[in-house]
């Protein structure tokens, strides 16, 4: 059994949701469960994988169901970031039927969209674990997930790119357009002195502006593989580099191979498909 | 101009959403664009689909931005529900610059979740809408997203079904092995006097055992196409029956033709990909 | 002893009103008890019935003393829905005197108020133990003790109607002149498709449209016992009847008498006189 | 039109309370409503006593449509503390019908509750006119509405005893029994400074002692009106003086005639029954 | 070991600071600690007085450190009101470094700023220990830290002046000027039954009219040390005297020597320096 | 007339610490203004400066007026930043002779708190004016006021230094001594990869070893002013250098002599005295 609660998982925005979710799905209670089932009744089960995945998400899953009664004991046989095959034992659960049937839908949920996000982000780490670049995650997530989306990924092996907007200095193309020139907008954000400064540019002269002007990483936009290369050989290795923009299982060994730094990807967290997880009850008489 | 607030969004879980959101976007504030870009400067924007998709979420990305500074004005050109080819403006943004850089991610972020619900969801209702039977979405939805989620299948076109666990009985397997049988759950659950009662069956057997037990509803759980046509034969038009498991875009059609009365599919909130939105500034001189 | 949380409480509701009850009769404190009385003191007392009453809420005057300070002893004595004599134990209670009598105003108050209602609903049911019908409460309900004071009637012994405006459908007068007419309220009515639908009716002819229109159940609403004698008559068992209006502990027999299925009555929850409750603390030296 | 919101009412502690009511009431919202009636129906109706009533919360019942829809028009014609006459007008309403029935129940059960407690008030009020005593209410109020039912007795007519423990220093039989005496106990009080302090007395021993040890009034607990009479004798006009306990309104000009500067009456508050207000609508063709 | 909640500190102010405080200072997590610390080191150390004070907070820095992580330990060896000498040890602390690292400076800070008042306080309290005059507070405090800062003055030897603007009558130059005259403004006050009515007063005029008034203290606003005599002699024992303005630890002795009955200095609250509070990690290997 | 509000706060803060702030100094309500004053009362004053001040705060104290009353109208004369001789009208406020009276304590008590803070740090600043070294705060903040005060010495001309724990990397001796060495914590901290690396150092070896693991900036801390020349010379301008450490307003020009890039200051925020603001009324007849 592996009960372990991950440092790296903030409670406070775990419980909100956690709460928040719980009374979206109960309500004044699950009708069915109350009027069918009497109190006493007790039930064990397994969570299992459907098929394979990456885990993330088992402890808060575990923390729905002990939050939402101090009678269900939860006990993981999987951490998160592990591998699974399909039809793995992820979780044993007890307690009474009535609290485990109620509880059990929200955790569900919960547990098949993180570990969608880390099963399809290991998938695109895989694809370029012989390569020297580092896939990235974006601020592309579902709105009040960030925290959750962003360990889902590292979960799946990528490394995650800023938090929020607060996290570090990004200077696009709007900010360029205001300042009047690349240099203009690097100066001018040096302000947030203990922060690195990165520049995203759409062709060669923006990176040699970016370089001239003092950034600290240079982010190629939409770029094609061509141009890429292009980049980081002008670069050349002063700076990290970073790329995004139509990346997916397909393109990015090649994008990868134009010796980019990082390589940055939405669909991580804005469209992972959720994994299949199942959960079997025997009822103990 | 259409500026419309749809009565059936919540406003006050609608607020609870986008407030949680711009705060874990932004946190101490958009480093870049308040370092770079001058208060005073005004920008007009245009966001646009680019991809064909049916929007949802139009009002509720609108007033992220309007709620967040007073100071945006926000004027869409579609409303939810609407079917948009790629390229179609669906809002006319302006405002102060430094204000809308800060909150356009989470706007964007919430729409093109949303419409890709949406979107998923008409493509399923397109592919039976010459036949008679009704599309119905399920719980598995995001948590802390089911009011938006489910909004957003109603402007697919789907139906909802229950909202909540209180919103309705529905007696599954768990229920029937703890009561014995279905007919004694069937009788416990009508404890419950202003709700209709829906029993899921495996097979036929307890198709009968439901009937007789005085269900208001079936629900044909993981059924063949011909065990649900057999099924509705019994059945015989007495009570509405519903079909789930393992239907898809390529399935739709042959478990519709089964003459089921709905149809409920849990991939349309919980594996729905996003669509591609944009948003393009122009900087007023 | 008897501590015991039943599991229909919810314990986020009762909190919510715990923490605004306490802050409000206490605010800096309990100046008199913090002047006057050591932080040593230790009392232990005993709640008693000063009057036969029905328990409602000892689980929750309980909770007001320990969730007000860890320090306090609670010892129930009875159970809620238990009738009981006057004089009798109800608790026994120990721990900080200033603790103790900080907190007993809020526990008596809540205590008294929901054993009032309890008290007041076993009149009724009593009133007709040997009749057919059953006794309802209604939405009126003091505001933010909704699931309270639905939680006191049914430890009086009577049934709940709806708990809240999406907890089934009711079609009242108005609906119906909207509509035009009752057929096409009830048509309307079934786009909720998990929910029976109940409609009011002030005359015959309104029943015999409700009938026809397929409503699963009517409201019989001011009616006369003769008129409603004919409704149930007109009925004929097809369906449950439910009528409302004018009952009080003189009436409620013959209105039963009538064959009606459900009587429901406002005052149970609105009009409740307070049973008296003690609390005698004696001071161990 | 009189729309009113009296400064002496906290509209953070109204707000909280109608936030809650108006969310355990609605819930997903009311489906009924919703079903029936179109969006763009329009309803004005009227707020009317069905009984002679004093009323107390008619800002708050306008307070909760207008806060559930900022469409909906209130417009009082009666101020809080008016008696009026059974059909009288209380205020007359407008906007959207669903909204209208969605709020109304919400508002109509807060004001039969508050004006419930002020017509009590009244009727104690009015039976001791003449006299020089003075009604006083308790802190035997429904945990929540401390601040609003003692808005209530105000508005009755009555005079606010302490609204909470921190409110004025009030020593009873276990606070004496804990200093060993009243002197003792009064003594330590004092370190309040700047509050009065009120001695509750059993006798008249304990009145002597209370005056000799310096209280600034004297609370004559269970008395009979004989003992009271004594008690107000030795007291002498030197502080007031208050009395509590069986005070009905068969037996209240009795106790005031003993000269007794307040009596106190706990039933203001917790026995109230409320009275009965209608709604009546009528449908903008 | 001193490990004490002091009952007059009210956990749910206390709580709501932290937790602010936390949020505010950690953000997404300690970046540096985390980055540089591995989970499993712990870390024993010890806060100790970089130069003599008194305690004030010792409880709430050690709330701090196990509100944040509950794997660390907290043993003070002071308690608050305690004065302390340069290089003692007030508090022993162990855990994981990097829950110890991220929580440290919200407890120092807090311990800090609430000791500079307690230490400051004192000084104050000991310039006139050798005198009658009793030294208060004001309601000058920094918003949000009423509460910790009374504590604070308390645990210094100050008594307590209002808590709140509910806390007592204190009729002051504007509340004279709307009246009319003190004898009105005494008059009107006197609607608050059970509290005690302070006038201010800028001269003797005043003082007169306040004990002609029947007011119950008198706080001498402002007044040289001559006229405060004065004003002491005038109102000659009959009811407590408070004098106000321009005192600081070089005046105190002066103006106490007027015989006034209490001084209220706002600087104890608004000026206090932080005191000077060390942490001393020890990294067990 | 110049009501503006700073951008750069932010709003959803500041209302949570006047909320805080208003229900802790308010209660019930002002008792003696309520006995004292009509509501009909109107007052008119000016708020003004008593001693030379640098404001901060202003829109602040504005907002706490308007916000808990509707009826108040704020006209500030000076904006932040400004110096302001004694004398100095700050701002002009009428409304309700009540709702004034009741706010005026927390308006005026913020507004000492954040411009006594910005008065110190304006200060410091001229006192190294004609030098090139920059002044920053530290994070020894009052807790909850993290934001407010940063906000106060931007006001007074510093420059702000960490806002929290995740903004920016700072290896100190603990980091060190756990990680071993200088360059090793410099390895490990570079994971936070837009995160500029400042190191603090006790003497010159460090220095070295922080330049070597290529740090991107030095705290020198608590060094004397020749060691602070030594480090600086032996930065010699690659990377920004920073002093911390008992630095005062008189010895300030000596370490800024010293060519460090930033001297940063504790008691900027948690020592500052409160400034002198008053606020007079007059009573508009």
């Amino acid at each position: 059994m592996i009960n372990f609660w991950p440092s790296e998982l903030n409670t406070k925005i775990v419980d909100q949701i956690i709460d928040i979710a719980l009374e979206e799905d109960i309500g004044h209670g699950d009708l069915t469960s109350k009027a069918v089932i009497t109190p006493a009744t007790i039930f064990t089960g397994a969570m299992s994988a459907r098929e394979e995945m990456v885990c993330a998400g088992l402890p808060i899953a575990g923390r729905i169901f002990t939050r939402y009664s101090k009678d269900i004991i939860w006990e993981a046989d999987v951490i998160d970031g592990e591998k699974v095959a399909g039809n793995t034992t992820l979780a044993r659960i007890s307690g009474p039927a009535i609290d485990l049937l109620t509880a059990e839908r929200t955790a569900i949920n919960i547990l098949q969209y993180l570990s969608g996000i880390a099963t399809l982000t290991r998938e695109y780490v895989e694809a370029i674990s012989d390569m020297d670049t580092v896939l990235l995650d974006t601020r592309k997530t579902t709105p009040v997930y960030r925290h959750l989306a962003k360990y889902a990924t590292r979960m799946g092996g990528a490394t995650n790119h800023r938090m929020s907007l607060d996290d570090g200095v990004l200077i696009k193309d709007n900010h360029i357009a205001v300042a009047g020139n690349i240099t203009e907008a690097v100066r001018r954000a040096q302000k947030a002195k203990l922060k690195k400064i990165e520049v995203e540019c759409d062709n060669l002269d923006q990176v040699k502006d970016a370089l001239k002007a003092g950034a600290d990483m240079i982010l190629l936009d939409n770029m094609t593989a061509n141009q890429m290369k292009e980049a980081v050989e002008l670069v050349n290795g002063k700076i990290p580099t970073e790329a995004s923009g139509d990346i997916d299982i397909d393109t990015i060994r090649t994008k990868a191979a134009t010796g980019v730094t990082y390589l940055s990807v939405g669909r991580l967290t804005h469209s992972a498909p959720a994994v299949n997880i199942g959960l079997d009850w025997s009822h103990r008489v």
